[in-house]
């Protein structure tokens, strides 16, 4: 697709970078030129999403080390540590983050000389680039095997391409079904309290010309009873071993509102984002965050000073209310604990 | 209660009025002194809500009838028709305005002179007043009845005193549970795109002193799920012949939502919202309204330029998934095609 927003781009002396902090309001691409640049980037949101950041970070290592004019080999392995832990500490919490800059040290071991050292640490910084594009194609075009020709969908929050490299997860369904001619037809929930939806995946379905239409998160029901929508797709936080979904705030009665209607529901996500080691929905703690999310708005006050607020980050969905996981090695449907176990015991091709 | 809102009242040479266009940020009290002042309090949206409306017109035209030195019966009978007229072009589709005001007009011809009659209008204009008053604590009292000890509650929208004389409707019960001492706490739903929940039903049930948490419209279900929740209550725009039920965007959803949890979910209503001419919620067409509700809030733009948007102004629960309709007349439960037409047979008291 030509029109698909890719959020990073690395033009081989600089990484451009969709500041998604400006979206919808205006479509600014920033040049990061110094390993500072990326820090500031993504510790201001700037990026996000956690593969997206990921890449950011592997190509800003990368950067540093091609500008480093460190010809001792030794004092390069040495100093890309420092600075993979310096971008590591913009966001500590992101998995892809870490991940992906282990993957460079460890690539970077490989090789015998700097400038060896330096030309791998690009090619790898590439190369999850490309394999996250891959992983994300994938998840999109198993999603769109589930949906009839000219399906109309719903989905909630933002997993989209500006989270990842391209496509997406649960949006990339949508792109793989424009790309194959499908006339499909999405509804975006806003995605109450920081309006993901509104922001970001309205936005990026626009610029792809699929036919998307905003709702307000409580619409859903109404649009489920009156416009004969085929499916609702959406992401994952964290996908536990038996199948119990975390994702954001508003998922969990979108699943509710579904069977209700008989309509399935999907959840798209990577197998990075399925957690083994965590056995049910119940063990996963939910955040809570500030008030200010919900009492504010565009930095103006719409509720009654001092009020009291419950502003839980997701919520979790139990898997009995999910038709199927569609991840970048097929769909999964029932008998979450065994199947989902099966996915990680593959040969990786 | 001693510090319940009273949107409405009657000073004798003037109604001081509650100003909610400035809530939640300000509470401001206007003094209203001629019929214009009325009327465009009225059109500017200084007063909301059906019964509120009418009160405050109805005051307006005894107001007027009071200032306007017309000792000759005639005319001023005649006058007060103009003045009506003008009143009620205030709001046009505001059932409640016409119907007070009407009633006003009906009461003045009993009456021989013009003394009788300005004198009848204001004692008619305060009698409107404590009767919606009346049903309205009736409707709390029933609501209050299905409530167990120190509950827990979720509400939609804003059917608080600020909408009628007092008291208010659903949020009847939450005062009525206040003024005998239980222990009550209520979830209030943002109630997007406008947000009466966030500016008005969290802000009235704050200033009573009733301990109110706010949420967004999609933690509805992550708090039914995890939050003990013991009744839904909500109000309606119309009740239909078989109790099928229009109410504010995402009522509907609310019902589903209950239903899964196995959580009763009421609405509470004075007869005048119950049209037994309309049979179904089939027949009820839905109200869109302008895409600038959902793209914008409070003046900034939150959502794409050109973005494509759907904004029904409320959606229909069917009667199926009510457990109970809350009138001032009691509770009808099941059946209602004959129970609901059997509340305008019973004799009023």
């Amino acid at each position: 697709m030509t029109n698909l927003i890719k959020p990073v781009i690395w033009e081989g002396d600089a990484i451009r970078l969709l500041n998604q902090q400006k979206l919808p309001g205006a479509v600014e691409y920033i040049f990061l030129k110094t390993i500072e640049d990326v820090w500031d980037s993504i510790t201001e949101l700037k990026v996000r999403g956690a593969p997206a950041i990921g890449i950011t970070a592997a190509f800003g290592l990368a950067l540093w080390a091609k500008n480093s004019n460190l010809d001792q080999t030794d004092i390069l392995k040495a100093e890309l540590a420092v600075k993979a832990a310096y971008l590591n500490s913009s966001r500590p919490t992101a998995v892809n983050l870490s991940w992906a800059l282990q993957r460079l040290l460890k690539v970077a071991e490989e090789e015998p000389t700097s400038a060896k050292v330096i030309e791998r640490l690009e090619t790898e910084a590439i190369l999850i680039q490309q394999q996250d594009e891959e992983t994300c194609k994938r998840i999109g075009e198993y999603g769109f095997s589930l949906l009839p020709d000219d399906a109309t969908v719903l989905t909630h929050c933002n997993t989209g391409a500006i989270a990842t490299s391209k496509y997406g997860t649960a949006l990339g369904a949508f792109y793989i079904a424009k790309e194959r001619g499908s006339d499909i037809h999405v509804y975006a929930t806003e995605t109450r309290p920081v309006l993901q939806g509104a922001r970001l995946t309205a936005w990026e379905l626009q610029q792809a010309d699929i036919d998307v239409t905003l709702i307000t998160d409580n619409m859903a029901a109404h649009v489920l009873r009156t416009k004969n929508v085929d499916a609702i797709l959406v992401g994952a936080d964290r996908i536990t071993a038996n199948g119990d979904t975390a994702n954001k705030i508003g998922t969990y009665g979108l699943a509710i509102l579904a069977k209700a209607h008989g309509i399935p529901f999907y959840v798209a996500a990577p197998l990075s984002t399925i957690d083994l080691e965590t056995e049910t929905g119940d063990d996963i703690i939910i955040e809570e965050r500030n008030a200010v999310e919900i009492t504010h708005l565009a930095g103006k006050r719409i509720a009654p000073e001092d009020i009291q607020v419950f502003n839980p980050a997701f919520d979790v969905t139990p898997h009995g209310l999910i038709s199927g996981i569609v991840t970048e090695k097929g769909i999964v449907r029932g008998d979450y604990p065994t199947k989902l176990k099966a996915l990680f015991e593959e040969v990786t091709v």
